[in-house]
Protein backbone atom coordinates (compact mmCIF):
# COMPACT_ATOMS: atom_id res chain seq x y z
CA UNK A 1 0.00 0.00 0.00
CA UNK A 2 1.10 3.01 -1.25
CA UNK A 3 -1.56 5.57 -0.30
CA UNK A 4 -1.23 6.19 2.93
CA UNK A 5 2.24 7.51 1.98
CA UNK A 6 0.87 10.25 -0.40
CA UNK A 7 -1.74 10.91 2.24
CA UNK A 8 0.75 12.15 4.93
CA UNK A 9 3.14 14.14 2.24
CA UNK A 10 0.41 16.77 1.83
CA UNK A 11 2.35 20.11 1.84
CA UNK A 12 0.19 22.02 4.68
CA UNK A 13 0.89 20.99 8.47
CA UNK A 14 -2.80 18.50 8.91
CA UNK A 15 -6.17 19.62 10.15
CA UNK A 16 -7.30 16.40 11.01
CA UNK A 17 -5.05 14.01 13.16
CA UNK A 18 -3.28 12.29 10.45
CA UNK A 19 -3.27 8.59 11.96
CA UNK A 20 -6.57 8.53 12.86
CA UNK A 21 -7.98 9.97 9.38
CA UNK A 22 -6.15 7.44 7.87
CA UNK A 23 -7.51 4.37 10.05
CA UNK A 24 -10.80 6.08 8.76
CA UNK A 25 -9.74 6.00 5.09
CA UNK A 26 -8.41 2.56 4.67
CA UNK A 27 -11.74 1.01 6.56
CA UNK A 28 -13.64 2.99 4.50
CA UNK A 29 -12.34 1.72 1.42
CA UNK A 30 -12.57 -1.50 2.71
CA UNK A 31 -16.19 -1.46 3.86
CA UNK A 32 -17.08 -0.32 0.17
CA UNK A 33 -15.33 -3.09 -1.23
CA UNK A 34 -17.21 -5.38 1.62
CA UNK A 35 -20.61 -4.02 1.26
CA UNK A 36 -20.42 -4.04 -2.39
CA UNK A 37 -19.73 -7.74 -2.36
CA UNK A 38 -21.79 -8.40 -0.04
CA UNK A 39 -24.76 -6.78 -1.87
CA UNK A 40 -23.59 -8.78 -4.88
CA UNK A 41 -23.84 -11.94 -2.75
CA UNK A 42 -27.20 -11.56 -1.68
CA UNK A 43 -28.41 -11.37 -4.93
CA UNK A 44 -27.17 -14.62 -5.85
CA UNK A 45 -28.42 -16.12 -2.75
CA UNK A 46 -31.76 -18.83 -2.77
CA UNK A 47 -33.07 -16.60 0.17
CA UNK A 48 -33.33 -13.55 -1.92
CA UNK A 49 -36.73 -12.34 -0.38
CA UNK A 50 -35.13 -12.81 3.09
CA UNK A 51 -31.98 -9.91 1.94
CA UNK A 52 -33.69 -6.88 0.16
CA UNK A 53 -33.54 -5.09 3.69
CA UNK A 54 -29.69 -6.31 3.43
CA UNK A 55 -28.70 -5.27 -0.09
CA UNK A 56 -30.46 -1.57 0.07
CA UNK A 57 -28.23 -0.80 3.39
CA UNK A 58 -25.33 -2.80 1.64
CA UNK A 59 -25.72 -0.25 -1.06
CA UNK A 60 -26.53 3.02 0.75
CA UNK A 61 -22.89 2.18 3.33
CA UNK A 62 -20.75 1.79 0.09
CA UNK A 63 -22.20 5.26 -1.27
CA UNK A 64 -21.86 6.80 2.08
CA UNK A 65 -18.01 5.19 2.70
CA UNK A 66 -17.45 6.68 -0.30
CA UNK A 67 -18.34 10.08 0.22
CA UNK A 68 -16.57 9.94 3.48
CA UNK A 69 -13.29 8.97 2.26
CA UNK A 70 -13.27 11.35 -1.01
CA UNK A 71 -13.84 14.45 1.67
CA UNK A 72 -11.37 12.92 4.55
CA UNK A 73 -8.62 12.25 2.06
CA UNK A 74 -8.89 15.88 0.99
CA UNK A 75 -6.76 17.92 3.54
CA UNK A 76 -6.71 20.99 1.55
CA UNK A 77 -8.82 24.10 3.38
CA UNK A 78 -11.19 21.59 4.63
CA UNK A 79 -14.82 22.81 6.56
CA UNK A 80 -14.87 21.04 9.32
CA UNK A 81 -18.91 21.41 9.12
CA UNK A 82 -18.81 19.08 6.47
CA UNK A 83 -16.21 16.75 7.44
CA UNK A 84 -18.30 15.85 10.78
CA UNK A 85 -21.75 15.91 9.28
CA UNK A 86 -20.25 13.22 6.82
CA UNK A 87 -18.16 11.35 9.03
CA UNK A 88 -21.43 10.96 11.28
CA UNK A 89 -23.80 10.09 8.48
CA UNK A 90 -20.84 7.19 7.83
CA UNK A 91 -20.57 6.31 10.96
CA UNK A 92 -25.11 5.83 11.26
CA UNK A 93 -24.73 4.23 7.90
CA UNK A 94 -22.03 1.58 9.10
CA UNK A 95 -23.61 0.87 12.75
CA UNK A 96 -27.37 -0.01 9.97
CA UNK A 97 -25.83 -1.86 7.95
CA UNK A 98 -23.81 -4.01 10.50
CA UNK A 99 -27.08 -4.38 12.44
CA UNK A 100 -28.85 -5.92 9.14
CA UNK A 101 -25.95 -8.22 8.53
CA UNK A 102 -25.53 -9.55 11.71
CA UNK A 103 -29.07 -10.89 11.38
CA UNK A 104 -27.76 -12.92 8.32
CA UNK A 105 -24.82 -13.90 10.18
CA UNK A 106 -25.25 -17.53 10.95
CA UNK A 107 -26.97 -18.47 7.84
CA UNK A 108 -24.24 -16.13 5.45
CA UNK A 109 -20.61 -15.88 6.16
CA UNK A 110 -20.28 -12.96 3.59
CA UNK A 111 -22.73 -10.98 6.07
CA UNK A 112 -20.96 -12.27 9.08
CA UNK A 113 -17.79 -10.77 7.34
CA UNK A 114 -19.34 -7.83 6.30
CA UNK A 115 -20.79 -6.85 9.46
CA UNK A 116 -17.61 -6.97 10.96
CA UNK A 117 -16.10 -4.43 8.15
CA UNK A 118 -18.84 -2.28 8.73
CA UNK A 119 -18.12 -2.25 12.77
CA UNK A 120 -14.64 -1.19 12.44
CA UNK A 121 -15.62 1.35 9.55
CA UNK A 122 -18.05 2.40 12.46
CA UNK A 123 -15.80 2.84 15.00
CA UNK A 124 -13.18 4.49 13.11
CA UNK A 125 -15.61 7.11 11.99
CA UNK A 126 -16.02 8.08 16.12
CA UNK A 127 -12.05 7.77 16.66
CA UNK A 128 -12.09 10.32 13.84
CA UNK A 129 -15.40 11.92 15.39
CA UNK A 130 -13.52 12.40 18.69
CA UNK A 131 -10.58 13.99 17.39
CA UNK A 132 -13.06 16.41 16.16
CA UNK A 133 -14.53 17.68 19.50
CA UNK B 1 -37.50 13.74 -17.78
CA UNK B 2 -38.26 10.19 -17.36
CA UNK B 3 -37.12 9.40 -13.91
CA UNK B 4 -39.82 11.00 -11.74
CA UNK B 5 -41.76 8.48 -12.91
CA UNK B 6 -40.38 5.73 -12.24
CA UNK B 7 -39.52 6.63 -8.75
CA UNK B 8 -43.15 7.12 -8.65
CA UNK B 9 -43.75 3.77 -9.82
CA UNK B 10 -42.40 1.98 -6.25
CA UNK B 11 -44.57 -1.26 -6.00
CA UNK B 12 -44.67 -0.39 -1.94
CA UNK B 13 -46.16 2.76 -0.36
CA UNK B 14 -43.71 5.42 0.43
CA UNK B 15 -42.19 6.25 3.28
CA UNK B 16 -40.63 9.53 2.39
CA UNK B 17 -43.13 12.23 1.35
CA UNK B 18 -43.20 11.53 -2.12
CA UNK B 19 -43.42 14.85 -3.18
CA UNK B 20 -40.69 16.03 -1.10
CA UNK B 21 -38.14 13.49 -1.62
CA UNK B 22 -38.23 13.94 -5.69
CA UNK B 23 -37.28 17.90 -5.14
CA UNK B 24 -34.17 16.81 -3.41
CA UNK B 25 -33.28 14.50 -5.59
CA UNK B 26 -33.64 16.81 -8.65
CA UNK B 27 -31.65 19.47 -6.65
CA UNK B 28 -28.71 16.94 -5.46
CA UNK B 29 -28.62 15.66 -9.85
CA UNK B 30 -28.23 19.50 -10.55
CA UNK B 31 -26.29 20.37 -7.69
CA UNK B 32 -23.29 17.31 -8.42
CA UNK B 33 -23.43 18.43 -12.07
CA UNK B 34 -23.24 22.69 -11.07
CA UNK B 35 -20.21 21.58 -8.74
CA UNK B 36 -18.18 19.54 -10.65
CA UNK B 37 -18.54 22.04 -13.45
CA UNK B 38 -17.77 25.01 -10.82
CA UNK B 39 -14.82 22.93 -9.75
CA UNK B 40 -13.72 22.38 -13.31
CA UNK B 41 -14.32 25.83 -14.71
CA UNK B 42 -12.00 27.25 -11.45
CA UNK B 43 -9.13 25.13 -12.62
CA UNK B 44 -8.74 27.16 -15.66
CA UNK B 45 -9.41 30.55 -14.25
CA UNK B 46 -5.82 32.46 -14.08
CA UNK B 47 -6.48 33.28 -10.28
CA UNK B 48 -6.65 29.92 -9.54
CA UNK B 49 -4.66 30.27 -6.24
CA UNK B 50 -7.47 31.95 -4.78
CA UNK B 51 -9.88 29.45 -5.77
CA UNK B 52 -8.65 26.33 -3.93
CA UNK B 53 -11.27 26.09 -1.58
CA UNK B 54 -13.82 26.76 -3.85
CA UNK B 55 -12.73 23.74 -5.71
CA UNK B 56 -12.25 21.56 -2.86
CA UNK B 57 -15.66 22.24 -1.63
CA UNK B 58 -17.43 21.86 -4.81
CA UNK B 59 -15.65 18.31 -4.94
CA UNK B 60 -16.77 17.34 -1.60
CA UNK B 61 -20.76 18.88 -2.37
CA UNK B 62 -20.95 16.92 -5.28
CA UNK B 63 -19.82 13.59 -3.70
CA UNK B 64 -21.94 13.80 -0.77
CA UNK B 65 -25.21 14.92 -2.94
CA UNK B 66 -23.96 11.74 -5.29
CA UNK B 67 -24.41 9.45 -1.88
CA UNK B 68 -27.42 11.49 -0.78
CA UNK B 69 -29.23 11.21 -4.32
CA UNK B 70 -28.42 7.37 -4.61
CA UNK B 71 -30.39 7.10 -0.90
CA UNK B 72 -33.04 9.03 -0.76
CA UNK B 73 -34.11 7.13 -4.32
CA UNK B 74 -34.40 3.58 -2.87
CA UNK B 75 -37.45 3.44 -1.64
CA UNK B 76 -37.00 -0.36 -0.49
CA UNK B 77 -37.16 -0.70 3.53
CA UNK B 78 -35.22 2.30 4.20
CA UNK B 79 -33.51 2.83 7.87
CA UNK B 80 -34.34 6.35 8.89
CA UNK B 81 -31.31 7.53 10.89
CA UNK B 82 -29.33 6.83 7.66
CA UNK B 83 -31.66 8.70 5.48
CA UNK B 84 -31.70 11.81 8.09
CA UNK B 85 -27.87 12.15 8.67
CA UNK B 86 -26.97 11.91 4.98
CA UNK B 87 -29.62 14.52 3.99
CA UNK B 88 -28.49 16.58 6.96
CA UNK B 89 -24.71 16.05 5.85
CA UNK B 90 -26.11 16.97 2.10
CA UNK B 91 -27.35 20.30 3.96
CA UNK B 92 -24.40 21.12 5.26
CA UNK B 93 -22.31 20.43 2.36
CA UNK B 94 -24.37 22.52 0.18
CA UNK B 95 -24.56 25.82 2.62
CA UNK B 96 -20.40 25.49 3.07
CA UNK B 97 -19.96 24.94 -0.93
CA UNK B 98 -22.58 28.28 -1.56
CA UNK B 99 -21.15 30.42 1.43
CA UNK B 100 -17.60 30.25 -0.54
CA UNK B 101 -18.80 30.24 -3.79
CA UNK B 102 -20.83 33.04 -2.84
CA UNK B 103 -17.77 34.86 -1.89
CA UNK B 104 -16.37 34.56 -5.19
CA UNK B 105 -20.03 35.47 -7.45
CA UNK B 106 -18.72 39.02 -8.13
CA UNK B 107 -15.77 37.99 -9.85
CA UNK B 108 -16.94 34.65 -11.50
CA UNK B 109 -20.05 34.07 -13.29
CA UNK B 110 -20.17 29.99 -12.46
CA UNK B 111 -19.40 30.37 -8.46
CA UNK B 112 -22.90 32.87 -8.69
CA UNK B 113 -24.78 29.90 -10.29
CA UNK B 114 -23.29 27.45 -8.68
CA UNK B 115 -24.48 29.24 -5.46
CA UNK B 116 -27.84 29.68 -6.59
CA UNK B 117 -27.84 25.40 -7.23
CA UNK B 118 -26.01 25.18 -3.80
CA UNK B 119 -28.77 27.03 -1.97
CA UNK B 120 -31.61 25.09 -3.58
CA UNK B 121 -30.49 22.01 -2.85
CA UNK B 122 -29.58 22.92 1.00
CA UNK B 123 -33.08 24.13 1.05
CA UNK B 124 -34.28 20.75 -0.63
CA UNK B 125 -32.92 18.35 2.39
CA UNK B 126 -34.17 21.08 5.00
CA UNK B 127 -37.49 20.69 3.67
CA UNK B 128 -36.87 16.95 4.01
CA UNK B 129 -35.46 16.91 7.01
CA UNK B 130 -38.48 18.76 7.90
CA UNK B 131 -40.74 16.13 6.72
CA UNK B 132 -39.01 13.33 9.09
CA UNK B 133 -39.97 14.79 12.43
CA UNK C 1 -31.27 23.96 -14.44
CA UNK C 2 -28.80 26.27 -14.13
CA UNK C 3 -25.92 23.81 -14.91
CA UNK C 4 -25.88 24.24 -18.49
CA UNK C 5 -25.01 28.14 -17.83
CA UNK C 6 -22.12 27.06 -15.39
CA UNK C 7 -20.89 24.31 -18.18
CA UNK C 8 -21.28 26.95 -21.21
CA UNK C 9 -19.11 29.55 -18.60
CA UNK C 10 -15.62 27.06 -18.76
CA UNK C 11 -12.45 29.90 -19.04
CA UNK C 12 -11.08 28.51 -22.11
CA UNK C 13 -12.14 26.87 -25.96
CA UNK C 14 -14.25 24.20 -26.22
CA UNK C 15 -12.16 20.63 -27.03
CA UNK C 16 -16.22 18.96 -27.01
CA UNK C 17 -18.62 19.83 -29.01
CA UNK C 18 -20.79 21.89 -26.33
CA UNK C 19 -23.67 21.41 -27.05
CA UNK C 20 -23.29 17.41 -27.91
CA UNK C 21 -21.41 17.20 -24.29
CA UNK C 22 -24.04 18.76 -22.67
CA UNK C 23 -26.97 16.55 -24.07
CA UNK C 24 -24.79 14.06 -22.82
CA UNK C 25 -24.16 15.02 -19.95
CA UNK C 26 -28.14 15.51 -18.90
CA UNK C 27 -28.50 12.34 -20.61
CA UNK C 28 -26.04 10.52 -17.96
CA UNK C 29 -27.95 11.84 -15.21
CA UNK C 30 -31.36 11.06 -15.75
CA UNK C 31 -30.10 7.32 -16.55
CA UNK C 32 -28.31 7.45 -13.17
CA UNK C 33 -31.10 8.49 -11.95
CA UNK C 34 -33.61 6.02 -13.22
CA UNK C 35 -31.31 3.01 -13.03
CA UNK C 36 -31.07 3.44 -9.24
CA UNK C 37 -34.52 3.95 -9.18
CA UNK C 38 -35.17 0.51 -11.35
CA UNK C 39 -32.69 -1.44 -9.29
CA UNK C 40 -34.47 -0.34 -6.04
CA UNK C 41 -38.25 -0.64 -7.47
CA UNK C 42 -36.80 -4.29 -8.93
CA UNK C 43 -35.79 -4.90 -4.85
CA UNK C 44 -39.35 -4.43 -3.86
CA UNK C 45 -41.43 -7.02 -6.64
CA UNK C 46 -42.78 -9.80 -5.88
CA UNK C 47 -40.88 -11.62 -9.03
CA UNK C 48 -37.36 -10.28 -7.90
CA UNK C 49 -36.05 -13.70 -8.23
CA UNK C 50 -36.63 -12.83 -12.56
CA UNK C 51 -34.95 -9.07 -11.81
CA UNK C 52 -31.70 -10.24 -10.12
CA UNK C 53 -29.91 -9.28 -13.86
CA UNK C 54 -32.09 -6.46 -14.16
CA UNK C 55 -30.28 -5.19 -10.81
CA UNK C 56 -27.06 -5.73 -11.54
CA UNK C 57 -27.25 -4.23 -14.70
CA UNK C 58 -28.87 -1.08 -13.55
CA UNK C 59 -26.05 -0.44 -11.04
CA UNK C 60 -23.17 -1.05 -13.54
CA UNK C 61 -24.89 1.25 -15.86
CA UNK C 62 -25.26 3.81 -12.99
CA UNK C 63 -22.06 3.75 -11.69
CA UNK C 64 -20.84 3.62 -15.36
CA UNK C 65 -22.63 6.70 -16.25
CA UNK C 66 -21.57 8.79 -12.94
CA UNK C 67 -18.11 8.51 -14.20
CA UNK C 68 -19.21 9.19 -17.51
CA UNK C 69 -20.73 12.56 -16.21
CA UNK C 70 -17.71 13.62 -14.74
CA UNK C 71 -15.09 12.83 -16.92
CA UNK C 72 -17.25 14.81 -19.90
CA UNK C 73 -17.95 17.62 -17.93
CA UNK C 74 -14.29 18.53 -17.04
CA UNK C 75 -13.23 20.20 -19.89
CA UNK C 76 -10.03 21.77 -18.69
CA UNK C 77 -7.18 19.86 -20.29
CA UNK C 78 -8.95 16.82 -20.98
CA UNK C 79 -7.27 13.46 -22.13
CA UNK C 80 -9.16 12.28 -25.13
CA UNK C 81 -8.12 8.63 -24.87
CA UNK C 82 -9.69 8.46 -21.66
CA UNK C 83 -12.79 10.57 -22.67
CA UNK C 84 -13.34 7.95 -25.50
CA UNK C 85 -12.84 4.77 -23.56
CA UNK C 86 -15.28 6.26 -20.99
CA UNK C 87 -18.10 7.11 -23.21
CA UNK C 88 -17.75 3.98 -25.41
CA UNK C 89 -17.76 2.51 -21.93
CA UNK C 90 -20.92 4.17 -20.98
CA UNK C 91 -22.39 3.07 -24.33
CA UNK C 92 -22.10 -0.44 -24.08
CA UNK C 93 -23.50 -0.05 -20.03
CA UNK C 94 -26.52 1.65 -21.36
CA UNK C 95 -27.39 -0.83 -24.38
CA UNK C 96 -26.78 -3.82 -21.93
CA UNK C 97 -28.96 -2.47 -19.52
CA UNK C 98 -31.57 -1.33 -22.08
CA UNK C 99 -32.18 -4.76 -23.80
CA UNK C 100 -32.22 -6.56 -19.92
CA UNK C 101 -35.16 -3.95 -18.64
CA UNK C 102 -36.99 -4.25 -22.28
CA UNK C 103 -37.08 -7.86 -21.40
CA UNK C 104 -39.33 -6.92 -18.32
CA UNK C 105 -40.95 -3.75 -20.21
CA UNK C 106 -44.13 -5.53 -20.45
CA UNK C 107 -44.73 -6.74 -17.10
CA UNK C 108 -42.84 -3.64 -14.98
CA UNK C 109 -43.34 0.06 -16.27
CA UNK C 110 -40.67 0.85 -14.05
CA UNK C 111 -38.58 -1.47 -16.76
CA UNK C 112 -39.80 0.56 -19.61
CA UNK C 113 -39.63 3.63 -18.86
CA UNK C 114 -35.53 2.64 -17.64
CA UNK C 115 -34.66 1.02 -20.74
CA UNK C 116 -36.27 4.37 -22.56
CA UNK C 117 -33.50 6.46 -20.87
CA UNK C 118 -30.61 3.91 -21.23
CA UNK C 119 -31.50 4.30 -24.97
CA UNK C 120 -31.23 7.71 -24.67
CA UNK C 121 -27.90 7.76 -22.95
CA UNK C 122 -26.48 5.32 -25.18
CA UNK C 123 -27.63 7.36 -28.26
CA UNK C 124 -26.13 11.01 -26.83
CA UNK C 125 -22.91 8.75 -26.36
CA UNK C 126 -22.63 7.43 -29.83
CA UNK C 127 -23.33 11.29 -30.86
CA UNK C 128 -20.56 12.50 -28.89
CA UNK C 129 -18.31 9.51 -29.80
CA UNK C 130 -19.44 10.34 -33.26
CA UNK C 131 -17.78 14.01 -32.98
CA UNK C 132 -14.49 12.74 -31.17
CA UNK C 133 -13.32 11.34 -34.74
CA UNK D 1 -8.46 -7.03 4.93
CA UNK D 2 -11.62 -9.20 4.65
CA UNK D 3 -13.63 -8.25 1.93
CA UNK D 4 -11.13 -10.38 -0.41
CA UNK D 5 -13.43 -13.34 1.32
CA UNK D 6 -16.51 -12.20 1.04
CA UNK D 7 -15.82 -12.02 -2.64
CA UNK D 8 -14.57 -15.27 -2.78
CA UNK D 9 -17.88 -16.54 -0.70
CA UNK D 10 -20.38 -15.63 -3.98
CA UNK D 11 -22.78 -18.49 -3.90
CA UNK D 12 -22.30 -18.97 -7.65
CA UNK D 13 -19.52 -20.30 -9.74
CA UNK D 14 -17.11 -17.49 -10.92
CA UNK D 15 -17.49 -15.72 -14.73
CA UNK D 16 -14.35 -14.27 -13.72
CA UNK D 17 -10.60 -15.45 -12.67
CA UNK D 18 -11.39 -14.77 -9.16
CA UNK D 19 -7.67 -14.27 -8.40
CA UNK D 20 -6.80 -11.70 -11.42
CA UNK D 21 -10.49 -10.02 -10.04
CA UNK D 22 -9.16 -9.16 -6.95
CA UNK D 23 -6.16 -7.90 -7.37
CA UNK D 24 -7.48 -5.61 -10.12
CA UNK D 25 -9.97 -4.82 -7.04
CA UNK D 26 -7.18 -4.18 -4.56
CA UNK D 27 -5.21 -2.26 -7.19
CA UNK D 28 -8.62 0.33 -7.91
CA UNK D 29 -8.80 0.97 -4.52
CA UNK D 30 -5.48 2.03 -3.64
CA UNK D 31 -5.19 4.13 -6.73
CA UNK D 32 -8.62 5.59 -5.75
CA UNK D 33 -7.24 6.76 -2.39
CA UNK D 34 -3.87 7.69 -4.36
CA UNK D 35 -5.65 9.69 -6.93
CA UNK D 36 -7.59 11.64 -4.77
CA UNK D 37 -4.98 12.32 -2.64
CA UNK D 38 -2.52 13.21 -5.44
CA UNK D 39 -5.19 15.98 -6.80
CA UNK D 40 -5.39 17.51 -3.43
CA UNK D 41 -1.77 17.46 -2.36
CA UNK D 42 -1.56 19.12 -5.99
CA UNK D 43 -4.14 21.85 -4.84
CA UNK D 44 -1.70 22.56 -1.97
CA UNK D 45 1.20 23.15 -3.85
CA UNK D 46 2.62 26.76 -4.71
CA UNK D 47 3.29 25.61 -8.64
CA UNK D 48 -0.48 25.03 -8.71
CA UNK D 49 -0.96 26.29 -12.07
CA UNK D 50 1.77 23.46 -13.49
CA UNK D 51 -0.26 21.21 -11.83
CA UNK D 52 -3.82 21.60 -13.19
CA UNK D 53 -3.76 18.76 -16.06
CA UNK D 54 -2.62 16.32 -13.02
CA UNK D 55 -5.83 17.72 -10.83
CA UNK D 56 -8.07 17.04 -13.53
CA UNK D 57 -6.79 13.42 -14.27
CA UNK D 58 -6.40 12.07 -10.89
CA UNK D 59 -9.96 12.74 -10.31
CA UNK D 60 -10.59 11.26 -14.05
CA UNK D 61 -8.57 8.23 -12.72
CA UNK D 62 -10.57 8.21 -9.63
CA UNK D 63 -13.69 8.36 -10.96
CA UNK D 64 -13.30 5.49 -13.47
CA UNK D 65 -11.67 3.27 -10.97
CA UNK D 66 -14.65 3.55 -8.88
CA UNK D 67 -16.96 2.46 -11.36
CA UNK D 68 -14.55 -0.53 -12.21
CA UNK D 69 -14.05 -1.49 -9.01
CA UNK D 70 -17.99 -1.69 -8.55
CA UNK D 71 -18.60 -3.52 -11.42
CA UNK D 72 -15.55 -6.28 -11.28
CA UNK D 73 -16.97 -7.05 -7.81
CA UNK D 74 -20.46 -7.76 -8.60
CA UNK D 75 -20.19 -11.68 -9.58
CA UNK D 76 -24.10 -12.23 -10.17
CA UNK D 77 -24.98 -12.33 -13.93
CA UNK D 78 -22.23 -10.13 -15.92
CA UNK D 79 -22.22 -8.99 -18.93
CA UNK D 80 -19.13 -9.49 -20.16
CA UNK D 81 -19.16 -6.31 -22.90
CA UNK D 82 -19.68 -4.24 -19.98
CA UNK D 83 -17.01 -5.58 -17.85
CA UNK D 84 -14.67 -5.55 -20.43
CA UNK D 85 -15.31 -1.98 -21.62
CA UNK D 86 -15.35 -0.39 -18.34
CA UNK D 87 -11.47 -2.33 -17.81
CA UNK D 88 -10.84 -0.88 -20.89
CA UNK D 89 -11.46 2.68 -19.89
CA UNK D 90 -9.90 2.00 -16.40
CA UNK D 91 -6.73 0.71 -18.00
CA UNK D 92 -6.42 4.38 -20.55
CA UNK D 93 -7.19 6.28 -17.61
CA UNK D 94 -4.97 4.91 -15.26
CA UNK D 95 -2.06 5.29 -18.26
CA UNK D 96 -3.16 9.17 -18.55
CA UNK D 97 -2.65 9.62 -15.22
CA UNK D 98 0.33 7.81 -14.89
CA UNK D 99 2.15 9.64 -18.10
CA UNK D 100 1.16 13.04 -16.24
CA UNK D 101 2.37 12.26 -12.89
CA UNK D 102 5.47 10.83 -14.09
CA UNK D 103 6.22 14.38 -15.59
CA UNK D 104 6.41 15.72 -12.03
CA UNK D 105 8.00 13.14 -10.55
CA UNK D 106 11.26 14.45 -9.82
CA UNK D 107 9.12 17.82 -8.36
CA UNK D 108 6.37 16.03 -6.48
CA UNK D 109 6.93 12.83 -4.52
CA UNK D 110 3.06 12.09 -4.49
CA UNK D 111 3.06 12.58 -7.84
CA UNK D 112 5.76 9.83 -8.15
CA UNK D 113 3.97 7.28 -5.85
CA UNK D 114 0.82 8.13 -7.65
CA UNK D 115 2.41 7.56 -10.63
CA UNK D 116 2.89 3.95 -9.47
CA UNK D 117 -0.71 3.28 -8.04
CA UNK D 118 -1.47 3.87 -11.64
CA UNK D 119 0.80 1.57 -13.47
CA UNK D 120 -0.06 -1.19 -11.13
CA UNK D 121 -3.66 -0.61 -11.67
CA UNK D 122 -3.26 -0.38 -15.44
CA UNK D 123 -1.67 -3.50 -15.46
CA UNK D 124 -3.63 -5.46 -12.94
CA UNK D 125 -6.30 -4.23 -15.98
CA UNK D 126 -4.77 -5.32 -18.89
CA UNK D 127 -4.09 -8.81 -16.56
CA UNK D 128 -7.92 -9.00 -15.94
CA UNK D 129 -8.63 -7.94 -20.12
CA UNK D 130 -6.59 -10.76 -21.13
CA UNK D 131 -8.40 -13.69 -19.27
CA UNK D 132 -11.54 -11.85 -20.63
CA UNK D 133 -10.44 -13.28 -24.23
Amino acid sequence: MIHPDIFQLHPLPATLDREVALRCITECLDCIAGCTACADDCLAEPDLSDMVRCVRLDLDCADICNATVRAITRQTMPDLRVIRSVVEACEVACQACAEECEHHAAMHEHCRLCAQLCRRCEQACADLLATLG
